[in-house]
């Protein structure tokens, strides 16, 4: 393509609203424009990315057997009244009414229209497991969109949809998923982690997002130094094992703690660490108001308690309701006498100390050398608190580190979640009814891109991995007032296109520097510049990432750039 | 593709809400699935053919140097109140508010956005022209949405735009988006016409639309039987020239024509023909009342007599107001002693005849022998009326035809219209801030779907050109109990996979009837059955189109299957 025809408006300033450098970098660089709020175009050279990301991810589904499909993304109301999720989806979901006034949702999502359809058109066994996909614009009304394609409005999705006989078979249908997307992201060049994640209230067994690691990803990870080991933080099960305390047990104290409201403050006054010290906070578990106790140094992880109780809901306690239990607000907290509404559970590390202190439910004061089961009682101690770095990894191997990810892709074991709600059922072997088991698949397309960006670029622009950049070659015709350099630019053009090498040519009348600044900013992969040995055939060579230089002569161009690009 | 794990739900019956054979076709051969009302799914093999398609318009659309894009389709209403369409586009734009109450259009066209776009970023000559397109879903709220594909509310649309410094600059892109879209349709293997068409009220000088002939289309089309000439019929101007008629003038009389109320009814209790009487219907153009007279046989085109005028709005008067000003109803009127409130203009034709009847302007009562300036005077003959079978074609080639056409493509000279109220201007090569000069081009993908199956269907089912159906090859095996069957289609599927074709592979165990009827439902161009011969390695080919049928040898498949497809 030849520069001067296409749309690429770069920038020398970075958006004022441009806090992180995909989002910045794809906007001068004239990848995308925004539209409004958390909504951009793609101009040319963004499609053209977008494009081929695209097809990795479609190469990959139908590798996998999956079918590609097109729904709508008008979706009737009814449908999502079936799922619940009407009710349950919130704001994000955008609505509209037709000028019938019939109600509809924008896609956010396809659950409720796929097991519609196959509830209506797959009766038998016989056409089960069945995959099917498509990469389409959702709609998902952000409360604040933000960091460009990363947290967009309307963004372009590939989701995926199983349906199967049984759990084993959906099993199988997960696996298969699951190395397709080790597959896109690794052809695509990310360094990610496949991580473990909450299935939240679908009730689904096993799920697992695709992480990009990037600091300025909105999930913590924690992950192995040594093994493919990687959760969020919030799901992996610490499985330190702690020693019990073998110091001779002193008698505990009340003291006074004027002003000490933190743990730190505590520990510094009394003259010990954090880790000699108790945590307790209020919880509202359902309908129960439990005391998590931990160490002062761990944090409580609500996720752990909400599996350990099975429960609905968790909440902090609200400050007023845990006055009127204990007499005290959260600085004072402790476990020693408190009421019997009040369930006392602890993390395992906890049972192992002896002659820690702890708030005395009164303001002021704590209590020292306090020691478990003599001097407070434990319903249950289970393991409640987060990971923390260091600590040895839940599958056995090396240590935990964390690091940030940008959530690119998420598989998800629905089970009969929609199936059962929406009644698709279909004959078994017998011709018995029985209920589909259902998976759903999706990859942030969009987002993506911007995640390529965030892992690859440098101070001067993007630095594409050569198969999704959005051409191959730039060739740059340094002075197009000189005529050999013009023509010889020229004609290397067109060999270059009859080679079948995607090329975009700068053959716009401006000044070297700004062309070498651009073609940084682009970050296509390898540029050929036309400049002053034009006449004697030479032309340079340069890759974008390393910043090798080399000098060819016009009839080895083709070969060597061949070359290099099949590499 | 195997067609056990792919969803391809075949129905035996028409549905019921199915008028026309492609709707009626795409979804019995399971392309398509309704959603709700105008709003569909395209199923697996659906969506291949959508893609083919796609794929031939984008490759068409690169050739003339036009530049995919993607636009959003959330736009801000700012963007429309600023062209003025927020508040003329009516209730086929859906609307939409977010969560911060910010007014939406979902996309029905992209006119705002991409001048809104180019206005921003494209500031100088140098950059012009500028060819953009887009191929996505676009949402129009059709107060009848009905035919399937061919008026959805939900649709995919290939939308073009073009910028030019000049007229002339736009003339040279409008001609190659015309050849460009001469070229899809042809490659689509569609017979069409590119119709004269009106340009409403954009201003626009010149627009085509692209219509497949069809007995289902909407719009009645006037073509040349021997030239290229073809126009919307309200468009087609009439160039037949009118002998002045030689007879002897009579006297004019008033006779009663009890109950006569239709023209037709007149004439045959006049013993005349239909063109020996004037048909005068009184019409409101903007604030005038005109009459237009026209012979008995012709129908008045009032976009010509909107044109006369260069009325923003030309409607049939009230009855009510034609008896205030012609003392009687519709049944009765006539040019003859009209108050002066009432201009009379007349066809061209009209100027010619002598001794014809007209009504009297009294109920019950019409003129005979009636003469044009001897007893009525009319302000301006014109081409008013309908262009008609047999008239002779505008360009002076061959005689006029009508056909229904479908209309798959549109091409408009917008001009100034956008660029004018969104203020999108750029700097000439002088400096100074020009007016940018704009096109826009559609492509209905999906409709073309349709259309497609229109013209290329039999009685059996779809008959898919080559190009465009989902599949090259439909593999057969009769029996999968009989292994030397079952094995010798597998390996026939493998190699055929090998070579690059496309092939579905009907491994059902389903009766060799039900195989068959699905294959020539699906139509898929070339049919391999392995039946009884496989023993042999004989598997009998057939063509869907010709039902040609052959034997052929295992070794020979390949190579006759191959450079069949390449013809």
């Amino acid at each position: 393509m030849k520069q001067s025809q296409m749309l690429i408006p770069t920038l020398k300033e970075i958006p004022a609203d441009a806090e992180i450098k995909s989002h910045q970098l794809l906007v001068r660089a004239g990848y995308i424009r925004q539209i409004a709020s958390g909504i951009y175009s793609f101009l040319p050279i963004g499609r053209r990315v977008l494009r081929k990301v695209e097809e990795v991810v479609r190469q990959e589904m139908e590798k996998i057997g999956a079918h590609e499909m097109m729904m709508s993304s008008l979706q009737p109301s009814e449908l999502w009244k079936e799922s619940g999720r009407w009710n349950t989806y919130g704001a994000e979901l955008m609505r509209i009414d037709d000028r019938h006034e019939r109600e509809f949702a924008l896609g956010a999502t396809h659950e409720e229209v796929v097991t519609s359809l196959i509830r209506d058109e797959v009766k038998s066994y016989k056409r089960l497991p069945l995959t099917v996909f498509q990469i389409q614009n959702k709609f998902r009304d952000e409360k604040r969109p933000r960091f460009g394609l990363l947290r967009g409005r309307e963004f372009l999705m590939k989701d995926a949809y199983t349906f199967n006989e049984s759990f084993e078979s959906l099993d199988e249908s997960y696996d298969k998923m699951f190395n397709a997307y080790t597959n896109i992201f690794r052809r695509l060049g990310l360094n990610f982690r496949a991580v473990i994640a909450d299935s939240g209230q679908m009730g689904g067994k096993d799920t697992h997002e695709f992480m990009v690691l990037s600091e300025v990803g909105e999930d913590v990870i924690a992950y192995s130094d040594t093994s493919e080991y990687a959760a969020n933080i919030e799901m992996a099960p610490v499985v330190t094992t702690y020693e019990k305390s073998t110091a001779a047990l002193k008698n505990m104290e009340k003291v006074a703690t004027p002003d000490q409201k933190t743990m730190q403050g505590v520990a510094d006054f009394l003259g010990h660490g954090l880790e000699e010290g108790l945590k307790s906070i209020m919880f509202k578990v359902d309908d129960r108001f439990v005391m998590v106790v931990t160490r002062g140094d761990h944090e409580v992880n609500d996720v752990k308690l909400k599996n350990l109780y099975s429960a609905d809901i968790v909440e902090l306690a609200s400050e007023e309701k845990t006055k009127e239990l204990l007499g005290t607000g959260f600085g004072s907290l402790g476990p020693v006498d408190v009421p019997e509404e009040v369930e006392v559970v602890a993390d395992l590390a906890v049972e192992m100390l002896v002659n820690v202190s702890c708030g005395a439910n009164e303001e002021g004061y704590h209590y020292v050398n306090v020691t478990p089961e003599r001097d407070f009682q434990v319903t249950q101690y289970a393991d409640l608190r987060f990971i923390q770095e260091g600590d040895p990894s839940p599958d056995g191997q090396g240590l935990i580190t964390f690091a940030r990810g940008i959530e690119v892709g998420h598989v998800f074991k629905l089970g009969k979640f929609y199936a059962e709600k929406m009644n698709a059922t279909y004959l078994d072997d017998q011709g018995k009814a029985q209920t589909m088991v259902m998976g759903s698949y999706g990859i942030g397309v969009s987002r993506t891109v911007a995640a390529i960006v965030e892992q690859y670029h440098d101070e001067r622009g993007i630095t594409w991995p050569a198969n999704i950049a959005p051409f191959q070659v730039h060739l740059l015709s340094l002075n197009s007032k000189k005529e050999e350099q013009q023509q010889l630019a020229d004609q290397l053009y067109d060999e270059l296109i009859d080679a079948g090498i995607e090329v975009l040519y700068d053959d716009r009348k401006e000044r070297a520097g700004v062309k070498f600044a651009d073609s940084d900013l682009f970050g296509i992969p390898l540029r050929l510049t036309v400049g002053k040995r034009a006449g004697e055939g030479i032309v340079e060579m340069k890759e974008r990432v390393t910043g090798n230089q080399s000098e060819l002569e016009q009839s080895e161009i083709l070969s060597v750039v061949s070359n290099w690009l099949k590499q």
